[in-house]
């Protein structure tokens, strides 16, 4: 049936080709929303006075994501790179063949480009989270591009390339442990070498006294709840970009389809074709509907049974930490079942929070509950649930415990990259003589800024720039002169 | 011509599905995206003690929508409920068979789903904005699970569903009726049965003298007019969404267009299919756009006459209100008629405002006025109108009868479900003894916030938050301890 | 093969018609957020006093930009407007016959129409950054209504459509020249024409003693960086519509893909098809992304060695000039060559503002820089670069040359236009005796508002309303009474 066949297979095979493009294109496009909702997030989350360096430190890390993640990240996360080469002979990956039958549908490989850098970028911001208002810039930008480049890259390889190791053996849709374990826990790294905020905690009370500047001020309170909750909505709108376009990150296969099972009813087996296509997709998007909805509830739920008072932040968190939840599973889970998984991503969430708390751990944005705790719980524990309930115990031990290792290597990863970070901030700062870099003593390391610097605020301190001049306090202060 | 005929069909039937998904799917984020919007829009124009509570309500209430949507509203408005079958028994339903000759392409259930879920999502809050600034929290949340899970599907099954009793009687593309005439008599009716915010139209006047808290403020005024214009970009944007995804709602039915007859002509008749799938579809993204601009000139003509100062809230408001004109007929009209209907809205607007005002009814963000009033006026007048000016008598009486039942609809049921709530929150407040239920003496109901926490603001009285610390007046408010 | 061949054709034309549609329209609407963008970054660029007025400019004009094009622009546009007989005549356009062997599919009229609308707003937009602070609303409005209608159609014809003069003369993407330059120099014309603010280069420094308000501020600076930065993030976002759906505007010459050639082998034929189809759209979409970060990086590396703070509004303008920089080539453009124009445009963008700042011209919003500057260096010098570097002299110099010409049209047309819409302020206020054209004695010409609006804040003065009433010390303010 030759010339029939051939004249079906090429509408078929443009259709698929088009239709998975134009979605991850726009998917790309509504993930690198995240960054602008990270920033909001961030800076209507922090204090008044870091406003503006949370903005630098979001605006900037995405810009040096975009560079560092081009030339290096890319190609090891496609396989084509040396250090890959590497991994092979080490025994750290395999070199595998398609053996598919048919036809695989792939992306473009631009789009696809333009996709993981997407995924890069978030994965990097939500660190930003846990160590703002106190880090020192260059370190986290330094930070950032060795996370673009090597870090993140490395694990997604392992993941998600058929030839990296953990291929097929464990299951991660969307990155609840690739992405949000990932990123959280290397977040909790840099949260706890940086160590609190001066006045968290009574962290440096003897600063805040001896530092007393003029109309500055010490609070570290949250300075644009309005802009923050923006922030979350993007990163909810974003968030159908991510697992939606998800579906097609890997191309489509379409050996899996009978072709000539109908043949003589056309109508049923291109609604079989697209069923296939879109179905999942379908799901995945009521999935990451649902979730978040849930876990919502249930942080409300405990509001209403421990205090009177509802803090919009948490429940916004909550919404978060459900779609953490729903990322690893989007794609196998039932509606009931990412019902469940919001309402336990929610607890995790609380219970990650009073964790940090009582730990003393200062995580200003809360990455590591929601991104960190929820992304291993949720990666480790629901990633195989499917519509049936069956968990096979092996299998769930092989994804907990490899969850687990990869939020340990985005722990370990982090420190180490920061402890480098403080050490080149130590010797720039040898090197340098100018005013910026003259930390004087510092109470742990290098990769805070002066505590003058951190008291008055970085925005007037690093960027000349107030970020607000409602009150009309500071006229002018936000001009530059050459 | 069978094998012919055959990969033709399978082809176009697979590019016809993949389109419509894709578009509805796109269009379901672009509709989500108006919760950020009406949020904004709201939190905005409120003022700044309420804050967080504005950002409260829009943010839970999508919560609330997604789980009673799913579970209760989304199974009435596709026929699929026992609610459905009460509603045959009784006559409010048929039972209609598909008896289309050719192959109608319907959407995937998950994204017609999600796309429903948006729809019911904007429903809800559009009465938010009615009855913001005073309804208690709780008493909010329950009229928008009821709203959500029975209200407006109901409505929207009559109205849409080939088995509702208005299929096929009146018109409405994309629910000027259906979703804002709905919402906005649903607000007035909220609004009527609350009484004003305590300071408008000298209400409570005495309660401002007594309860005068120290550093708290009675004023109503909007408090951040840059948010509440970016949430007006974000509804219009998202009405691409909500006008243009309806042209694929219902699927598209290939029976209407003649396969055979320019057979040889393989691309007229690939032109002929695409016109028919998009053309409808591009008319009613140029009349999303026209009619707004022109209701924009209408208010400033109005402000131009009137006086000289030109407020910007309104203005606004008037790119709403044209927005909510076109509709019920973006699919039919042309691009004169959807100026014609803008000027239209945006008068219908000026005087629904004035009416409000004089009636002292406090619809704090003009709920009513854009979405009830333009919604019943086009939906009522303009539904109808095509290129041709085609105005049937009977059919337009039909229209408007019915317009005026679905709105009246809308009045009474959030009179019933604003009632039930007040009685839950007396009940509740009754079997509780917390702070947060310990209403004291109210003016009239028990779905008002105390005097007290609505003149300190429900910031700080429910939700322990300011939502700005750039005054830094209140250091540290925001954090919560546990 | 007729049948075959038929069946190939139909259903690839179809799909092709369905993919290009989607995408354009889809990029529209992200082109359309773009307005949102520019009312962010300019609103919270400038003082708090015009914030109201900013919002109003951006807001209108994309209202005046609706009607206008759609009546006036998009036939001239097309080749449809009496204007372009007249310019056939007169020898300023071509009248070409379509020659294409095969068929060339085409965007369904409407969301061409669309997608057009979208970029003549982004060009009347640009100006806007220029005159802000000052100009009165009016003449901005009449000056937004000539640009929409007659301006910007012009040039767009002369470059984009086949019968225009520059049609293959010179290359220009998606308009860094046609859009950015132009928009650019016209806002330059419009900051000379202005003069100053007051208060800026010690501008009117005679004026602020003389009409010194009662808390009122002199104060120019930036008010809301946060929305600013946010307003960046838009406008990066929409830029992919931008340029990505520019691939698509002309529609899609199928008759450059030799649809025989692997007749046998479907896959790789719809691939080849797909490939050209999507291939330039991945690259457009990279070389979108590499440019504002490289960009970034440049403007970064000034700092570095000029000065020791980081101004965040500086380095988002920078990345706004890698975008404006890589939009004339992105469709030629490698990777490698995407970072060099985008270092280079944040150079010129650098020397560009010192140049201003030198010249003592207000630009509060680096319109000129950002848009005007480097969109001619990068339209002049880049347009052309492809992958393999082949810089013909002599096309250069065409290049360079009509580049420099459309910035010039710009230049002077904006001028002839403000000092019509000058003199029409003048007959206005003549006519009127309201006290919102009283203008009072003017520095230099009528386009102004007074130096008493001026430095009171034209949101008190022409709009009644404080953008904010978050210091509570204007309660009431923002209320409209009838």
């Amino acid at each position: 049936m030759g010339g029939d066949l051939a004249s079906y297979d090429r509408s078929l095979i443009f259709g698929v080709y088009s239709t998975i493009n134009v979605i991850v294109f726009m998917s790309g496009v509504l993930i690198f929303m995240m960054q602008a909702g990270f920033m909001m997030l961030e800076t209507g989350g922090m204090s008044r006075k870091n406003a503006i360096n949370n903005i630098f430190k979001n605006f900037v890390d995405a810009c040096v994501c975009g560079i560092f993640f081009y030339w290096f990240g890319y190609p090891i996360l496609t396989g084509d790179s040396i250090l890959v080469d590497w991994m092979r002979e080490m025994g750290f990956a395999h070199t595998t063949e398609n053996t598919s039958p048919g036809p695989i549908v792939t992306l473009n490989d631009d789009i696809s480009l333009f996709f993981n850098f997407a995924f890069a970028a978030t994965c990097v911001t939500i660190c930003s989270g846990a160590v703002t208002g106190r880090i020192a810039p260059y370190a986290y930008l330094f930070f950032g591009a060795v996370f673009s480049a090597l870090i993140y890259p490395v694990v997604a390889f392992t993941v998600w390339n058929p030839d990296g190791m953990l291929y097929g053996v464990i299951h991660d849709f969307a990155g609840s442990l690739v992405v949000h374990g990932l990123g959280g826990f290397a977040g909790l790294a840099g949260a706890i070498m940086l160590r609190p905020r001066i006045g968290e905690f009574n962290f440096g009370r003897g600063q805040i006294d001896s530092y007393r500047f003029a109309g500055s001020s010490i609070s570290n309170a949250a300075h644009n709840i309005p802009i923050s909750a923006l922030g979350v909505f993007f990163l909810w709108i974003g968030w159908y970009g991510f697992n939606a376009g998800s579906t097609f990150a890997a191309g489509f296969d379409l050996s899996e389809i009978d072709l000539s099972a109908t043949q003589d009813q056309p109508d049923m087996i291109a609604n079989a074709i697209f069923e296939q296509l879109i179905g999942g997709f379908g799901q995945v998007v009521i999935n990451t509907t649902l979730a978040p909805c849930a876990a919502v509830f249930s942080v409300l739920a405990f509001f209403m049974v421990t205090q009177n008072k509802y803090n919009i932040s948490d429940l916004m968190n909550g919404a978060l930490a459900g779609l953490v939840g729903i990322t690893a599973n989007a794609d196998a889970a039932t509606a009931p079942i990412a019902v469940l998984i919001g309402v336990l991503s929610g607890a995790v969430y609380v219970i990650a929070v009073i964790f940090m708390f009582r730990a003393k751990i200062d995580d200003p944005i809360g990455a590591f509950p929601v991104h960190g705790a929820v992304g291993l719980f949720a990666g480790g524990m629901f990633a195989l649930t499917t519509g049936d309930m069956e968990l096979g115990p092996i299998v769930f031990g092989t994804q907990m415990f490899y969850g687990a290792m990869i939020c340990m290597f985005g722990f370990l990863s982090a420190l180490v990259t920061f402890w480098v970070a403080s050490r080149l901030m130590y010797v720039i700062k040898k090197l340098g003589n100018s005013q910026y870099f003259d930390y004087g003593p510092m109470p742990r390391n290098h990769l805070r800024v002066t505590p003058e610097q951190e008291l008055a605020g970085m925005d007037l301190e690093l960027h000349g720039q107030d970020a607000y001049s409602i009150n009309l306090t500071a006229p002018g202060k936000a001009k530059t002169t050459f």
